[in-house]
């Protein structure tokens, strides 16, 4: 009677156990479910084929949000993509357009690249000498370039949302989960710029209603690169709506590519009706090499 | 005899599931084994109490590493700390001790830090007027007083790390997991320093011989603060060592210090021999903030 009884709790408490283990694993931990199903298919007969270990349904019902980013050859060039790569690597269904003043492309951005631990794109385009002086709106082509991959990748079936992120800006989570509910063209304060503190969208009953700004504040959209995101759809249906070189007055790259697709009236105004500053336009030194040797002095060679 | 089978195949075959799910998660799946054994201590009879639900043995067994901040008030303090919190956030076993040179503490990093979501500890010490010229160390008073609550609050039983992180380098997250195995005090390059893109400690069979750096080679360790780290038992064991205001002279606070705890050739090399830069001496430039209104002019207050 006594072993009857052993034997019986010892074919149940495993499978008990097993049970368990399955129930009681929540969204949270998915990857323990994951890890579960795994085990449980390579021995069961249901599931024949592996899941794939991390993405689950919640996660792709959100948009995609497509960050371009232009960024150019110079001394802090990977240190600033490594902790852009960072904040990047914490936000869900995210695509990072990375688009290089360059040709080709380079060895230390597709290295970079290639081990950051974010999903990404990999462009790029040489922006002509005679482009690149003082006063003139920088990063044109590459912004331009990536909005074409999107038009040719892309269709209006892809829910995404695209936003213009700068390789010295500093942002928080908090702007992505904000601008993910973008549904045409939405607009947030953005910190450190137009030489103040900040500036920002004025609202009105949920409507820009004008520009709290430092500097040209006749601009139609006074407002800095990092401060709005476009919906996918929008980008896709205007399909020659792009960032112009010729013409384009300092500071009027955003209200000259911002006006051939919405007008204010239609401005979404996110981060709590624009009284909160999720992004700052930071900038960083430019590096003092001054004791750089002139001919390699040390023994072996060293990426920066 | 059939029956005899069936009963043992049905015994055995849960167990032996259970054993490949424990075996084969390897370390980079932990959470996976820490709730399997989380579900095991529940119903065993060895571990009574329950243990808490994510970070178990693997995790705890790890040394914490503290990360010593010092930051004062200026217009990008706000910025500097997201994009550095998004860094550390990354981390395991991390423990961030924020110290501000302000009398009070702030209310703007109190705020922050309690939504950082990364563990931390904020101190505060003002520094005195007289020591704030150029020349003069930074940061001394505040360094110390991490140092004395590290003595306050932690044992020779805690196992950790101790690593000196200002507020606008940048930090891959490779660097701490170099830091991580420190035994006494462990070096390793810093990109875009003294000058030069990068400094760092020569080494020779696994021994510090030297230092490449294009500034005072003559200083006993030439490395900048971001360029060591230091076992927490070190720090505990020599109660006595701390950052120097009086004598001390520009460029001279880390080897002041590091000759209280150890000598050139008992550094451990980390990177690779001291061949990759895995942390930046970035500097994020001062704000111009020239169209700032000398009076409130926006209808809210927001912070920056």
């Amino acid at each position: 009677m006594k072993s009857v009884f052993y034997s019986r709790f010892f074919i149940l408490l495993p499978w008990v156990l097993i049970v368990i283990i399955m129930i009681d694993v929540d969204t949270k931990r998915s990857s323990v479910r994951n890890t579960a199903q795994f085990y449980l298919s390579r021995l069961g007969n249901a599931q024949r084929h592996e899941r794939p270990a991390l993405p689950v349904k919640n996660r792709t019902a959100l948009p995609v949000i497509y960050a371009i980013t232009p960024t150019y050859s110079r001394a802090v060039q990977k240190a600033e993509l490594t902790r852009l790569s960072n904040t990047f690597r914490q936000v869900p269904q995210f695509h990072w357009i990375v688009v290089e003043d360059s040709s080709p492309r380079t060895e230390l951005v597709s290295r970079f690249l290639a081990r950051c631990g974010v999903p990404y794109t990999h462009l790029n385009i040489f922006t002509p000498r005679r482009f690149k002086r003082t006063g003139m709106p920088r990063a044109t082509e590459q912004r331009n370039n990536a909005l074409s991959w999107l038009r040719q990748h892309r269709s209006l079936k892809d829910a995404g949302v695209v936003f213009f992120a700068d390789d010295d800006n500093t942002y928080s989570l908090e702007l992505f989960e904000e601008m993910r509910s973008t549904r045409r063209v939405a607009v947030w304060p953005v910190g450190l710029v137009g030489g103040r503190r900040y500036e920002r969208p004025l609202v009105e009953k949920g409507k820009v209603v004008g520009w709290y700004t430092g500097w040209r504040a006749d601009r139609p959209f006074a407002i800095d690169m990092a401060g709005f995101a476009v919906n996918l759809r929008v980008i896709l249906s205007n399909p020659r709506a792009q960032f112009k070189r010729r013409g384009a007055k300092p500071g009027m790259q955003e209200s000259d590519f911002l006006k051939q697709i919405t007008k204010v009236e239609d401005l979404e105004p996110k981060a709590n009706n624009c009284t909160k500053v999720l992004v700052w336009h930071t900038r960083t030194e430019k590096v003092n090499l001054g004791n750089e040797p002139k001919h390699h002095q040390d023994t072996v060679h060293i990426e920066v």
